[in-house]
């Protein structure tokens, strides 16, 4: 078989959450989920337009290379079937190379179905926009922060419209049940729709010296677990604690130099982290020994998304901010791996390679 | 007696609130609270050193000209008095002219206070940092979006230290349980002590397009009453969907042109709006019908403060807004006073006249 077009879709990480930003805040981060793809000559027969995938780095020992198991390719499968298009128009061969560790808080999930959405538009000629990529992204995924973050770069809030159920105006949104692309064809005479503008997005802005420490403990926490343990119901001290904290934040980490005092103090949160703290043993430690006054360049330390990673956002003396903290978790038998990385306001990108 | 010097303190209102942003962003505006001081040579004796206030404009039926029971003099009084001055140190007309309407959500005490504190190290020759003339007017009146914004200017977004108790940096703040500079001279041996940094806050961005559409009903809500009608608790949800659009719409309305579809999402509100719409007969009729789609130009609509007064948010057709807020009202036989107003950038202003 002959190789018709070459390209390489790169997705990077993503954390969320970011202090008292539960559930809206996404930061894009230097560490990437990265695609080669070969796409050959369509055959006569759709049965004989095979994928194969190959797999390396991060999770490679663990994650299904079956086409429609595998999220990547089960994301790309469901863009196309609800554009009428039945599997694959053409033979593939995929070799993922990770580099975003799973089940750790890094957007593991929502860079793969971003690279899925992205693969399914290529492949099949779809040539949607930014806007329309991310509301396909969204029924797939439903937290908004990471898959908008991994999709558009920077630091982003974003939301659900149809989190917002009073609000009339909001599409409703047939949230995809099942991502199987035969299912979605057998189930349905026509193509499910899927609604247009279901994520609100805003880009801020973000001090380029600010760079994210990622400290990464050797174990997964699994978001279900991560978010059972979280309240129903929150005083309205506490509501009012993380809403003004929030809407200091966004605006403190735009600004250069960073206010570490103004930063450190916007950055704590009441409505997940002192919940999910139990989890992560060695993070109460953390959270009141590492401070801007022991530690000069820090300017605050949070949860990436529902752990067990931790973030530490600063200016300077990264390698003792991250040493102290990788000590922490040290003294409670638990190893770490640690990444530095910067806020890329790229977000995902499709290149296409020459042959 | 001789008048010696002559200034003029003028100090803008405020809304607070703003949508989603319940209790921290707070957003001057371009209507003041302007006093004119004359100060004569100071006396032989203390007693002597009387002041005397006339008042004009709003509220002037039934504001107390008693220099110890009027808040701007009470607050100015209390200011020099924690620095060790009893009584004001020289003899002084004050000439209150004051256009923010009382009791509606506007901000009017926030702007007394600055007024007071301003008036107090200007008299007291304190010198006193911005900053440090915040702290004291946070140490009188708690909640620091009005007096925030009445002080600083423009968009901003404010919180105090204190109201994080399990931070153990943050300072113990003895509230001022009285103003009365009497009383707290003859409880303290020593001038009261008003600690450093009290409250945090960050200015914002503001797009200048925006304007501030306050309909202001003919009638009060004391913030006492509209905040014993709030929950003590809320769902995960309601908490969620705040912090959501809190994140949105601080960046959202720095941006020019505006994205009205955007900011009119990220404008609602579930922590205070929904339970205090009954104290404002006309309100759910005005949230559900004077929409974008309706009325191009605007951009949202909230409660200003605790109420009773709207603000919409808008950068076209503010007449045909405002009739809209105004017919609404009119039909539940509430007259309206509407005022289309600018953010000023500038906070509040101490400025010398020649004599």
């Amino acid at each position: 078989m002959d190789v018709e077009r070459r390209i390489q879709i790169k997705v990077p990480c993503s954390s969320s959450n970011i202090g008292p930003g539960f559930d809206v805040l996404g930061l894009t981060l230097s560490m990437y989920l990265v695609l080669n793809v070969e796409i050959y000559k369509p055959q006569a027969s759709n049965k004989d337009n095979h994928v194969t995938i190959t797999y390396s780095g991060e999770g490679a020992e663990k994650i299904s290379v079956s086409a429609e198991k595998n999220l990547i390719t089960k994301s790309a499968l469901y863009v196309l079937a609800c554009h009428d298009i039945e599997g694959f128009p053409a033979p593939l061969r995929i070799h993922v190379d990770n580099s975003i560790p799973m089940g750790r808080g890094l957007g593991s999930s929502g860079a793969a179905v971003v690279a899925g959405v992205l693969l399914g538009d290529f492949i099949g000629n779809l040539n949607m926009t930014r806007d329309r990529i991310l509301d396909f992204c969204l029924i797939i995924e439903k937290h908004p922060d990471n898959v908008t973050a991994a999709l558009i770069g920077g630091f982003v809030a974003a939301y659900l419209r149809t989190l917002d159920p009073k609000d009339t105006d909001a599409p409703s949104i047939p949230h995809s049940e099942t991502l199987d692309a035969k299912e979605v064809r057998k189930t349905n005479d026509h193509p499910p729709e899927v609604p247009e503008g279901i994520g609100h997005y805003i880009r801020l802005k973000w001090a380029k010296e600010i760079k994210a420490i990622a400290i990464i403990p050797q174990f997964e926490v699994a978001t279900v677990t991560a978010r059972s343990v979280l309240p129903e119901a929150y005083t309205r001290d506490d509501v009012v604690f993380n809403l003004q904290r929030l809407a200091v934040l966004t605006t403190a980490l735009s600004v250069s130099p960073p206010n570490a005092d103004l930063i450190f103090q916007a950055m704590q949160d009441r409505i997940h982290q002192p919940y999910r703290k139990h989890l992560i043993p060695g993070l109460p430690h953390i959270l009141s020994s590492v401070k801007p006054q022991t530690h000069p360049g820090l300017l605050g330390i949070c949860l990436s998304g529902a752990g067990p990673t931790i973030l530490a956002l600063a200016y300077d003396n990264f390698d003792h901010i991250a040493e102290s903290i990788t000590k922490a978790f040290a003294k409670e038998g638990i190893d770490t791996v640690v990444k530095v990385l910067e806020v890329t306001e790229d977000g995902a990108q499709v290149t296409k390679l020459s042959l």
